[in-house]
C-alpha cells in the first residue's frame, strides 16, 4: 500500500511549520505555494506575545497563545539542529508602554486582566522602564514588564523552516493553488496554475488567501491589511532597545521589535481594504510618528522598508484548525496577528490531525465546526459579511 | 588626422546631456560610467525652477537658470525626436506657498526681490490657491504662481538622453572612472576599474564624486544630501496637483512635483554628511509631514519608494564649468540643486567649449577659474573647508 499524499497550500509561517513536522515524521509531503515563504510571514514583525496582546473576552486566545509560547524554545532548538542555522528566536523579552492618561488607564485595565487570570506582570514606573531600556524616551509615563512574551527574527524563521522541510524531503511546487479538488466525497487534489496535483490529504495554510480555495472554506477568512517599517541603527545615533516595545501612544498601538546588528520592526496599522499590499502615506506617517515618541533616537535610524502583508482574520480572531468539509480535507489558517506565534502548537495540532489523534487541548476552540456549524449552510461564514463583501469587490 | 577623442565622465544629467550633444555634433565620444543614469540624476525631483528657487545675492544663478530654462522646449522637443520618446518636459508651472505668517514673511521676500529684479510674479490668496489647485489644504494661506517655471520626468529624461547619445555614435563604458590621466600638460586618458582609456580631451560630469578625479578638482565639490519620497495616487484619494508644489511649511521648505499617471515626488531634505545615501527616519517624517500639511489629500496615497541622492555642491553654488588644469580637461559639474534646470545650457556651453569658442554669456560666472584662482593653491577648495573634511572621513 502506497503512503497517503500530503499536499500543504501555502509556504507561509503556519504551512512550512506544518509541512517541515509532517515530513520529519515520516509522511509524504508536498508543498504548493507560487513565492514559498513571501507574504504575510515575510513582512512580519515577529511578536511571539501572548500576555501583552491579551484582552478580555479573548481568553481561549490566550490560553492557546500561553501553551505555544511555552513550545516556542523547544521547537527553534529542534528547527536550529534539523536545518543547521537559527530559527532567530529572541528572549530579552517584552515591555509594554504608556504614553497619556488615558494609554495608563488602558496599560491597567490589561494588567488588571491578567492578574485576576492570575498572569501577574510587573507595574513599572517611567524612570524604572527607562533604567530597563535607556532608548525610552521621556513621554514614556509607565508599563509592564512581560519577560515571557519573546520575539522571533521571522526572515530566518521563514528560511531555517525551508532548509528543515527540505531535508526532512518535503517537495515544493511553486505555482500558485487555485483550489482543492474532491469527488464530492474526499479531495482528490490540488488545482494549481501548472499541472494539478494529485493528493489524498490537503492542508490549506494559505493565510489570507485561504478563502478562494474551496467552497467551504468561503467568507471564513478576510485579509487584515498591515503595514510595517524596517529600521537600520547609523553610527552615532542612540543604540536600539533590547526587548520587544509595544506602546499605547494616544490609543494607537504600536511596537517595535529588534532584530540582531541594530535593526528594527515598527508595526503594526491594521485596515480591512481587501487585498490591498500598498503602503500608505497615512500608514507610515503614523507608525513612525507614534514609534520616535516612544523612542525618540530612531529619528537619525535608517528606514530600509516598508511593506504591507495581509493577515488572515478569522469571524472570532481564533485559528481556524482541523477538518473541514470533504473527507481528507485540513484547514491550518485565521491566525489573524498570531502566526509566529502559534506555528509550533499549529504544526503538533495538525500532525496529531494527520495521525488521527486529538488535538492539544487549548487548539479545541480552534475547530473550524464552531463556525460552520452556526453559518446559514455550511461552510458559509456568519459574521463581517460586509468586510468579506468589500474584500471580494477590492480583490478583482 | 584622426578625430580627438572626447571622455565624458559620469552619465548622469548633465554628463548624458553634453555627451548627446558632442555626439550629434560628430565628435568621437565615449561616456564613462558603472550605472548610467543613477546617481543623483535618478533620484531627483525634477523641477525647472530658476525663479521660485531665487534668492538675495544669487543673481548669477538665477540668470543662468532663467537662460536654461528658456532653452528646455527646444532641448525637449529637439531630444525627443532624436530619441525617438518623450523628453518628459511638463509645462504645466509653479505655486510656491506659504503656511504660518514667518513663511508668508518669506516668501514677501521673495515676491519683493523678483519684483526689484524685474521679474514680476503674481500674488494670490489662499483661497485663489485652491481655486488654481484644490488639492491645496486649508493650512495654505497664500503664495505666488510662476507659470514660467517649469518640471521634468526625470528617469523620463535620463532615457531619453542615454538612447540619443547612443544613436548619436557615443558610446558607453560601464567601469567606475578612478581618475583622470595626464603628462603633466595635457590630459591623456582615463583610469578606470576596467582597461584605462586613452582620450585627448576629458571632461568631467562627475556630479559629487568629481572632486576625487583630478588633484586640480581637490575640494571644489562636496556632496549635499537629499532625501525623496515617490508617492503614487490610490483609486478614491484627491486627485493630486497639475502643478508643481512647493511651499514653506514653518520655515521648512518642500516640494511636490507631478509625474504622469497620479505620480508625486516629495522632496528634499539637505544634509552634508559626506557619501551618505541611507534614508533616515527623520527625513522621511519631515517629508511626509510637511507635505501633508500641504496636500493634506496624500496621506491615502501609496509610497512607493524612497530614496537619497547627493548633489555636487559648489563653493559658492553656481556650477564648475570650463577648462582646468592641464590641457584638454574640462569640468561640467557643481550643479548642487540645480542639475536638471541647467543641463540644457550646460551642454551648449560645453559644445561651444570643446569648438574653442566662448560660452554662453549667462554661463560665464561658472568658469572655475573664479574659485582656484582664490585658493592657496591651484585647484584646492578655500571655503566649506569643515564640511569636505567631514565628507572625505565618511567616505572611507
Amino acid at each position: 500500500m502506497t503512503k497517503s499524499r500530503l499536499a500543504f497550500i501555502g509556504a507561509g509561517v503556519i504551512g512550512l511549520s506544518c509541512a517541515w513536522r509532517a515530513a520529519s515524521a515520516g509522511l509524504r509531503v508536498t508543498v504548493v505555494d507560487p513565492a514559498p515563504a513571501s507574504g504575510a510571514s515575510w513582512v512580519a514583525g515577529g511578536m511571539l506575545a501572548p500576555v501583552t496582546e491579551a484582552w478580555p473576552g479573548e481568553e481561549a486566545l490566550l490560553e492557546l497563545g500561553v501553551e505555544s509560547v511555552r513550545r516556542w524554545p523547544g521547537f527553534a532548538e529542534e528547527l536550529g539542529v534539523a536545518a543547521g542555522q537559527s530559527a532567530g528566536l529572541r528572549t530579552e523579552g517584552t515591555v509594554v508602554v504608556a504614553t497619556g492618561s488615558g494609554d495608563r488607564a488602558e496599560l491597567d485595565t490589561l494588567a488588571d486582566y491578567l492578574a485576576r487570570l492570575g498572569r501577574a506582570v510587573e507595574r513599572l514606573s517611567g524612570r524604572e522602564l527607562r533604567r530597563l531600556e535607556p532608548a525610552l524616551g521621556p513621554d514614556v509615563r509607565g508599563g509592564l514588564s512581560v519577560p515571557g512574551d519573546l520575539a522571533v527574527d521571522n526572515r530566518m524563521l521563514l528560511a531555517a523552516l525551508r532548509t528543515a522541510a527540505e531535508r526532512a524531503g518535503a517537495t515544493f511546487v511553486e505555482s500558485a493553488a487555485r483550489a482543492v479538488l474532491d469527488d464530492g466525497t474526499r479531495v482528490t487534489g490540488v488545482r494549481t496554475d501548472g499541472a494539478d496535483l494529485e493528493s489524498d490529504v490537503v492542508i490549506v495554510c494559505a493565510g489570507a488567501h485561504s478563502g478562494s480555495l474551496h467552497p467551504v472554506l468561503t467568507g471564513l477568512v478576510r485579509p487584515v491589511k498591515g503595514e510595517i517599517l524596517r529600521l537600520a541603527h547609523r553610527a552615532g545615533a542612540f543604540p536600539p532597545p533590547s526587548r520587544t516595545v509595544r506602546a499605547l501612544v494616544d490609543g494607537r498601538p504600536v511596537y517595535v521589535v529588534p532584530r540582531d546588528g541594530g535593526g528594527l520592526v515598527v508595526g503594526a496599522t491594521q485596515a480591512e481594504t481587501g487585498f490591498d499590499t500598498e503602503v500608505t502615506v497615512g500608514g507610515v506617517r503614523d507608525l513612525l510618528r507614534d514609534a520616535e515618541r516612544v523612542l525618540p533616537g530612531i529619528a537619525e535610524y535608517a528606514l530600509v522598508e516598508s511593506a504591507a502583508g495581509l493577515r488572515p482574520g478569522s469571524p472570532d480572531n481564533l485559528p481556524l484548525v482541523g477538518a473541514l468539509g470533504p473527507e481528507g480535507l485540513l484547514v491550518a489558517t485565521g491566525h489573524h496577528r498570531n502566526g509566529m506565534l502559534l506555528a509550533p502548537v499549529t504544526a503538533d495540532a495538525v500532525l496529531q490531525l494527520l495521525h488521527g489523534r486529538p488535538v492539544p487541548d487549548a487548539m479545541r476552540p480552534a475547530d473550524p465546526a464552531r463556525v460552520t456549524a452556526a453559518a446559514p449552510s455550511a461552510g458559509r461564514g456568519h459574521r463581517y459579511p460586509e468586510e468579506v463583501a468589500r474584500a471580494r469587490v477590492d480583490q478583482r
